[in-house]
Protein backbone atom coordinates (compact mmCIF):
# COMPACT_ATOMS: atom_id res chain seq x y z
CA UNK A 1 0.00 0.00 0.00
CA UNK A 2 1.85 2.80 -1.22
CA UNK A 3 0.08 5.74 0.76
CA UNK A 4 1.32 4.20 3.89
CA UNK A 5 4.83 3.38 2.94
CA UNK A 6 4.70 6.97 1.90
CA UNK A 7 3.38 7.68 5.09
CA UNK A 8 5.81 5.37 7.24
CA UNK A 9 9.10 7.52 5.57
CA UNK A 10 7.95 11.05 5.70
CA UNK A 11 6.26 10.51 9.72
CA UNK A 12 8.07 7.37 10.94
CA UNK A 13 10.91 7.22 12.89
CA UNK A 14 13.29 4.19 13.69
CA UNK A 15 15.15 3.90 17.10
CA UNK A 16 17.95 1.50 16.66
CA UNK A 17 17.63 -1.42 14.62
CA UNK A 18 14.32 -2.75 15.39
CA UNK A 19 11.84 -0.36 16.68
CA UNK A 20 9.95 1.83 14.06
CA UNK A 21 7.30 4.01 15.99
CA UNK A 22 4.85 5.70 14.01
CA UNK A 23 2.56 7.02 16.87
CA UNK A 24 2.17 10.45 14.39
CA UNK A 25 -0.62 8.49 13.03
CA UNK A 26 -1.13 5.02 14.10
CA UNK A 27 -1.13 4.20 17.75
CA UNK A 28 -1.21 7.74 19.74
CA UNK A 29 -2.15 10.10 17.52
CA UNK A 30 -4.69 8.08 14.40
CA UNK A 31 -4.94 9.49 11.41
CA UNK A 32 -8.63 8.80 10.71
CA UNK A 33 -8.76 9.36 6.58
CA UNK A 34 -5.56 7.32 6.33
CA UNK A 35 -7.09 4.36 9.10
CA UNK A 36 -10.18 4.20 6.71
CA UNK A 37 -7.80 3.75 3.35
CA UNK A 38 -6.24 1.30 5.19
CA UNK A 39 -9.78 -0.40 6.20
CA UNK A 40 -10.29 -0.43 2.07
CA UNK A 41 -7.11 -2.09 1.85
CA UNK A 42 -7.94 -4.90 4.24
CA UNK A 43 -11.59 -5.08 2.68
CA UNK A 44 -9.88 -5.44 -0.80
CA UNK A 45 -7.50 -8.02 0.33
CA UNK A 46 -9.64 -10.36 2.20
CA UNK A 47 -12.49 -10.06 -0.41
CA UNK A 48 -13.91 -13.06 -1.32
CA UNK A 49 -13.32 -14.58 2.68
CA UNK A 50 -16.27 -15.18 4.76
CA UNK A 51 -15.53 -12.86 8.03
CA UNK A 52 -18.11 -13.01 10.90
CA UNK A 53 -15.98 -10.86 13.36
CA UNK A 54 -12.74 -9.32 13.92
CA UNK A 55 -10.80 -9.97 17.20
CA UNK A 56 -8.10 -7.50 17.73
CA UNK A 57 -6.43 -6.53 20.74
CA UNK A 58 -6.11 -3.71 23.07
CA UNK A 59 -5.23 -0.49 22.37
CA UNK A 60 -3.75 0.22 19.48
CA UNK A 61 -5.60 -2.55 17.29
CA UNK A 62 -8.84 -1.40 17.81
CA UNK A 63 -9.02 1.80 15.37
CA UNK A 64 -7.53 -0.91 12.80
CA UNK A 65 -10.32 -2.89 13.39
CA UNK A 66 -12.95 -0.69 14.11
CA UNK A 67 -12.00 1.26 10.76
CA UNK A 68 -11.78 -1.73 8.85
CA UNK A 69 -15.04 -3.28 9.97
CA UNK A 70 -17.56 -0.75 8.42
CA UNK A 71 -16.06 -2.12 4.60
CA UNK A 72 -16.66 -5.92 5.32
CA UNK A 73 -20.07 -5.61 6.25
CA UNK A 74 -19.93 -4.15 9.47
CA UNK A 75 -19.06 -7.41 11.08
CA UNK A 76 -18.51 -6.98 15.13
CA UNK A 77 -15.39 -6.06 16.50
CA UNK A 78 -13.99 -7.68 19.73
CA UNK A 79 -10.84 -6.83 21.43
CA UNK A 80 -8.66 -8.88 23.67
CA UNK A 81 -7.90 -7.18 27.19
CA UNK A 82 -4.87 -7.47 29.05
CA UNK A 83 -5.86 -6.30 32.23
CA UNK A 84 -9.19 -7.78 34.14
CA UNK A 85 -11.66 -5.12 34.23
CA UNK A 86 -13.72 -6.26 37.85
CA UNK A 87 -16.74 -6.16 35.61
CA UNK A 88 -15.47 -9.47 34.01
CA UNK A 89 -16.02 -12.12 35.79
CA UNK A 90 -18.03 -15.01 33.70
CA UNK A 91 -15.10 -16.94 32.61
CA UNK A 92 -13.01 -16.13 29.77
CA UNK A 93 -10.23 -17.75 27.16
CA UNK A 94 -7.02 -16.55 27.71
CA UNK A 95 -3.66 -16.51 26.22
CA UNK A 96 0.37 -15.34 27.22
CA UNK A 97 1.83 -12.78 24.35
CA UNK A 98 5.87 -10.95 24.96
CA UNK A 99 5.76 -7.41 24.10
CA UNK A 100 8.46 -6.48 21.93
CA UNK A 101 8.45 -3.18 22.57
CA UNK A 102 7.33 -2.97 26.10
CA UNK A 103 9.06 -5.58 27.52
CA UNK A 104 6.31 -7.50 29.51
CA UNK A 105 4.54 -10.13 29.07
CA UNK A 106 0.84 -9.89 28.60
CA UNK A 107 -1.99 -11.93 29.36
CA UNK A 108 -5.23 -12.03 26.52
CA UNK A 109 -8.11 -12.14 27.52
CA UNK A 110 -11.42 -12.77 26.04
CA UNK A 111 -14.72 -13.23 27.54
CA UNK A 112 -16.12 -16.37 26.34
CA UNK A 113 -19.65 -15.16 25.49
CA UNK A 114 -18.07 -13.31 22.45
CA UNK A 115 -16.45 -15.93 20.81
CA UNK A 116 -18.57 -18.83 18.94
CA UNK A 117 -17.80 -22.09 17.83
CA UNK A 118 -17.75 -22.49 13.92
CA UNK A 119 -17.35 -18.71 13.26
CA UNK A 120 -14.87 -16.78 10.85
CA UNK A 121 -12.97 -14.87 12.59
CA UNK A 122 -10.30 -11.85 10.94
CA UNK A 123 -6.96 -10.85 13.32
CA UNK A 124 -6.45 -7.73 12.95
CA UNK A 125 -3.47 -5.73 14.53
CA UNK A 126 -1.33 -2.41 13.90
CA UNK A 127 2.12 -4.57 14.10
CA UNK A 128 3.59 -7.63 13.17
CA UNK A 129 7.13 -8.59 14.13
CA UNK A 130 7.58 -11.72 16.73
CA UNK A 131 3.85 -12.88 15.47
CA UNK A 132 3.56 -13.53 19.69
CA UNK A 133 0.30 -11.39 20.05
CA UNK A 134 -1.15 -12.89 17.07
CA UNK A 135 -0.26 -16.76 17.83
CA UNK A 136 -1.94 -15.91 21.22
CA UNK A 137 -5.02 -14.38 19.51
CA UNK A 138 -5.32 -17.50 17.44
CA UNK A 139 -4.62 -19.73 20.55
CA UNK A 140 -7.72 -17.73 21.83
CA UNK A 141 -10.03 -18.59 18.84
CA UNK A 142 -8.92 -22.01 18.90
CA UNK A 143 -10.14 -22.57 22.50
CA UNK A 144 -13.33 -21.14 21.33
CA UNK A 145 -13.79 -23.77 18.24
CA UNK A 146 -14.35 -21.06 15.89
CA UNK A 147 -11.83 -20.91 13.40
CA UNK A 148 -9.11 -18.77 11.71
CA UNK A 149 -10.25 -16.13 8.33
CA UNK A 150 -6.50 -15.00 8.40
CA UNK A 151 -4.55 -12.44 9.52
CA UNK A 152 -3.95 -8.66 8.67
CA UNK A 153 -1.40 -6.24 10.08
CA UNK A 154 -0.94 -2.81 9.20
CA UNK A 155 2.66 -2.38 9.42
CA UNK A 156 5.18 -6.50 9.30
CA UNK A 157 8.68 -6.84 10.37
CA UNK A 158 9.55 -9.21 7.94
CA UNK A 159 12.68 -9.95 9.78
CA UNK A 160 11.77 -11.21 13.36
CA UNK A 161 9.96 -14.26 12.12
CA UNK A 162 6.36 -14.13 12.70
CA UNK A 163 4.65 -14.36 9.23
CA UNK A 164 6.59 -17.59 8.90
CA UNK A 165 5.19 -18.59 12.06
CA UNK A 166 1.97 -17.91 11.10
CA UNK A 167 2.27 -19.68 7.47
CA UNK A 168 3.57 -22.33 9.01
CA UNK A 169 0.47 -23.11 11.16
CA UNK A 170 -1.72 -22.65 7.95
CA UNK A 171 -2.66 -19.28 8.42
CA UNK A 172 -3.25 -16.87 5.72
CA UNK A 173 -0.78 -13.16 6.81
CA UNK A 174 -1.74 -9.77 4.94
CA UNK A 175 0.56 -6.71 5.92
CA UNK A 176 -0.21 -3.63 4.40
CA UNK A 177 3.62 -2.22 4.50
CA UNK A 178 6.64 -5.16 4.62
CA UNK A 179 9.73 -3.13 6.38
CA UNK A 180 12.45 -5.37 5.61
CA UNK A 181 15.18 -4.09 7.54
CA UNK A 182 16.47 -0.53 8.73
CA UNK A 183 20.04 0.15 7.58
CA UNK A 184 21.48 3.15 8.89
CA UNK A 185 18.49 4.66 10.23
CA UNK A 186 16.27 3.83 7.17
CA UNK A 187 13.90 1.89 6.46
CA UNK A 188 14.03 -0.47 3.66
CA UNK A 189 10.54 -1.63 2.58
CA UNK A 190 10.14 -5.29 0.73
CA UNK A 191 9.36 -4.74 -2.89
CA UNK A 192 7.00 -7.80 -4.00
CA UNK B 1 -30.94 8.46 21.55
CA UNK B 2 -33.60 6.18 21.60
CA UNK B 3 -31.70 3.55 19.75
CA UNK B 4 -28.40 3.63 22.40
CA UNK B 5 -31.08 3.11 25.57
CA UNK B 6 -33.27 0.46 23.71
CA UNK B 7 -29.70 -1.32 23.13
CA UNK B 8 -28.55 -0.66 27.21
CA UNK B 9 -31.91 -2.31 28.18
CA UNK B 10 -31.91 -5.19 25.69
CA UNK B 11 -27.95 -6.20 26.34
CA UNK B 12 -26.76 -3.97 29.26
CA UNK B 13 -26.23 -5.62 32.73
CA UNK B 14 -26.24 -3.97 36.42
CA UNK B 15 -23.92 -5.08 38.82
CA UNK B 16 -25.19 -4.37 42.56
CA UNK B 17 -25.99 -0.50 42.02
CA UNK B 18 -22.94 1.28 40.36
CA UNK B 19 -21.72 -0.64 37.44
CA UNK B 20 -23.58 -0.73 34.01
CA UNK B 21 -22.07 -3.44 31.85
CA UNK B 22 -22.31 -2.89 28.07
CA UNK B 23 -19.36 -5.08 26.95
CA UNK B 24 -21.53 -6.79 24.72
CA UNK B 25 -21.70 -3.77 22.60
CA UNK B 26 -19.48 -0.81 23.53
CA UNK B 27 -16.31 -2.00 25.49
CA UNK B 28 -15.29 -5.01 24.92
CA UNK B 29 -17.39 -7.08 21.75
CA UNK B 30 -17.85 -4.06 19.39
CA UNK B 31 -20.94 -2.91 17.85
CA UNK B 32 -19.61 -1.11 14.64
CA UNK B 33 -23.06 -0.03 13.34
CA UNK B 34 -24.21 1.60 16.34
CA UNK B 35 -21.00 3.17 17.26
CA UNK B 36 -21.50 4.41 13.29
CA UNK B 37 -25.00 5.84 14.76
CA UNK B 38 -23.36 6.96 18.41
CA UNK B 39 -20.95 9.06 15.76
CA UNK B 40 -23.34 10.78 13.56
CA UNK B 41 -24.97 11.55 16.88
CA UNK B 42 -22.17 13.69 18.56
CA UNK B 43 -21.19 15.14 14.96
CA UNK B 44 -25.20 16.81 15.37
CA UNK B 45 -24.99 17.97 18.71
CA UNK B 46 -21.69 19.10 18.73
CA UNK B 47 -22.30 20.67 15.17
CA UNK B 48 -21.66 23.96 14.49
CA UNK B 49 -18.52 23.98 17.14
CA UNK B 50 -15.09 24.33 15.78
CA UNK B 51 -13.12 20.69 16.59
CA UNK B 52 -9.58 20.34 15.15
CA UNK B 53 -8.70 17.19 17.24
CA UNK B 54 -10.69 14.73 19.40
CA UNK B 55 -8.92 13.75 22.73
CA UNK B 56 -9.74 10.34 24.32
CA UNK B 57 -8.01 7.78 26.66
CA UNK B 58 -7.12 4.14 25.92
CA UNK B 59 -8.96 1.06 25.45
CA UNK B 60 -12.55 1.73 25.59
CA UNK B 61 -12.49 5.78 24.38
CA UNK B 62 -10.81 4.38 21.13
CA UNK B 63 -13.71 3.35 19.06
CA UNK B 64 -15.99 5.54 19.98
CA UNK B 65 -13.32 8.67 19.01
CA UNK B 66 -12.72 6.70 15.59
CA UNK B 67 -16.26 5.86 14.55
CA UNK B 68 -17.50 9.75 15.46
CA UNK B 69 -14.55 11.53 13.54
CA UNK B 70 -15.31 10.54 9.72
CA UNK B 71 -18.95 12.68 10.75
CA UNK B 72 -16.90 15.61 11.95
CA UNK B 73 -14.65 15.70 8.69
CA UNK B 74 -12.23 13.51 9.75
CA UNK B 75 -10.24 15.50 12.82
CA UNK B 76 -7.17 13.67 13.97
CA UNK B 77 -7.77 11.75 17.23
CA UNK B 78 -5.26 11.38 20.06
CA UNK B 79 -5.72 8.55 23.57
CA UNK B 80 -4.40 9.25 26.44
CA UNK B 81 -1.92 6.12 27.37
CA UNK B 82 -2.10 4.94 30.49
CA UNK B 83 1.14 3.11 30.76
CA UNK B 84 4.65 4.22 29.23
CA UNK B 85 5.66 2.21 25.71
CA UNK B 86 9.50 1.95 25.66
CA UNK B 87 9.16 4.28 22.48
CA UNK B 88 7.82 7.12 24.38
CA UNK B 89 10.73 9.09 25.57
CA UNK B 90 10.03 13.13 24.66
CA UNK B 91 7.84 14.29 26.92
CA UNK B 92 4.38 13.98 27.59
CA UNK B 93 1.75 15.73 29.65
CA UNK B 94 0.47 13.91 32.42
CA UNK B 95 -2.61 13.80 34.94
CA UNK B 96 -3.92 11.26 37.61
CA UNK B 97 -7.59 9.67 37.16
CA UNK B 98 -9.29 7.05 38.95
CA UNK B 99 -11.04 4.21 37.78
CA UNK B 100 -14.10 3.75 39.40
CA UNK B 101 -14.63 0.37 37.46
CA UNK B 102 -10.97 -0.85 38.07
CA UNK B 103 -10.83 0.49 41.31
CA UNK B 104 -7.46 1.59 40.52
CA UNK B 105 -5.23 4.81 39.98
CA UNK B 106 -4.21 5.80 36.41
CA UNK B 107 -1.84 8.10 35.04
CA UNK B 108 -3.11 9.30 31.57
CA UNK B 109 -0.41 10.60 29.51
CA UNK B 110 -0.04 12.89 26.01
CA UNK B 111 2.96 13.39 24.05
CA UNK B 112 3.80 17.00 23.76
CA UNK B 113 3.38 16.61 20.06
CA UNK B 114 0.20 15.72 19.42
CA UNK B 115 -1.39 18.36 21.40
CA UNK B 116 -1.09 22.17 20.12
CA UNK B 117 -1.61 25.34 21.95
CA UNK B 118 -4.91 27.12 20.88
CA UNK B 119 -6.13 24.10 19.26
CA UNK B 120 -9.61 22.78 20.01
CA UNK B 121 -10.36 19.84 21.12
CA UNK B 122 -13.43 17.64 21.90
CA UNK B 123 -13.14 15.13 24.71
CA UNK B 124 -15.00 11.98 24.19
CA UNK B 125 -15.20 8.44 26.09
CA UNK B 126 -17.64 6.23 26.48
CA UNK B 127 -18.56 6.77 29.92
CA UNK B 128 -19.30 9.44 32.44
CA UNK B 129 -19.91 8.78 35.88
CA UNK B 130 -17.28 11.29 38.62
CA UNK B 131 -15.69 12.77 35.88
CA UNK B 132 -12.52 11.36 36.69
CA UNK B 133 -10.90 10.25 33.45
CA UNK B 134 -12.82 13.90 31.77
CA UNK B 135 -11.15 16.01 34.23
CA UNK B 136 -7.96 14.36 33.70
CA UNK B 137 -8.28 15.17 30.04
CA UNK B 138 -9.05 18.61 30.30
CA UNK B 139 -5.71 19.11 33.06
CA UNK B 140 -4.06 18.00 29.81
CA UNK B 141 -5.51 19.87 27.03
CA UNK B 142 -5.18 22.98 29.77
CA UNK B 143 -1.57 21.98 30.32
CA UNK B 144 -0.80 22.23 26.06
CA UNK B 145 -2.43 25.63 26.32
CA UNK B 146 -5.61 24.32 23.95
CA UNK B 147 -8.81 24.85 24.21
CA UNK B 148 -11.77 22.32 25.32
CA UNK B 149 -14.34 22.20 22.93
CA UNK B 150 -16.77 19.98 24.83
CA UNK B 151 -17.34 16.86 26.42
CA UNK B 152 -19.03 13.84 24.94
CA UNK B 153 -19.90 10.45 26.72
CA UNK B 154 -21.80 7.57 25.37
CA UNK B 155 -23.36 6.92 28.46
CA UNK B 156 -23.60 9.20 31.54
CA UNK B 157 -24.18 8.07 35.09
CA UNK B 158 -25.73 11.10 36.60
CA UNK B 159 -25.57 10.85 40.28
CA UNK B 160 -22.16 10.48 40.03
CA UNK B 161 -22.10 14.14 40.07
CA UNK B 162 -19.02 14.31 36.67
CA UNK B 163 -21.02 16.56 34.78
CA UNK B 164 -21.71 19.05 37.63
CA UNK B 165 -18.28 19.16 38.12
CA UNK B 166 -17.01 19.99 34.02
CA UNK B 167 -20.14 22.11 33.53
CA UNK B 168 -18.91 24.51 36.98
CA UNK B 169 -15.71 24.18 35.22
CA UNK B 170 -17.58 26.11 32.42
CA UNK B 171 -17.44 23.20 29.94
CA UNK B 172 -20.59 22.12 27.71
CA UNK B 173 -21.51 18.49 27.89
CA UNK B 174 -23.37 15.93 25.72
CA UNK B 175 -23.99 12.73 26.86
CA UNK B 176 -26.25 10.63 24.22
CA UNK B 177 -27.70 8.23 27.13
CA UNK B 178 -28.25 9.46 30.96
CA UNK B 179 -29.06 6.65 33.59
CA UNK B 180 -30.67 8.41 36.50
CA UNK B 181 -30.43 5.50 38.77
CA UNK B 182 -30.54 1.77 39.02
CA UNK B 183 -33.53 0.51 40.96
CA UNK B 184 -33.99 -3.09 42.10
CA UNK B 185 -31.55 -3.93 39.29
CA UNK B 186 -33.43 -1.91 36.76
CA UNK B 187 -31.74 1.00 34.32
CA UNK B 188 -33.93 4.03 34.89
CA UNK B 189 -33.36 6.91 32.54
CA UNK B 190 -33.13 10.73 33.11
CA UNK B 191 -36.43 11.92 31.06
CA UNK B 192 -35.26 15.24 29.29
Amino acid sequence: MELLKKRIIEDGSVIGTEIVKVDGFLNHRLDVKLLDEIGKEFASRFSGVKIDKILTVEASGIAVACMTAPHMGHPPVVFAKKATPSTMNEGFYEAEAHSFTKGTISKFKVDRKFLEEGENVLILDDFLASGQASVALVDIIGQAKANVAGIGAVIEKNHQGGRKKLEEMGHRVEALAVIDRIEDGKIIFLQK
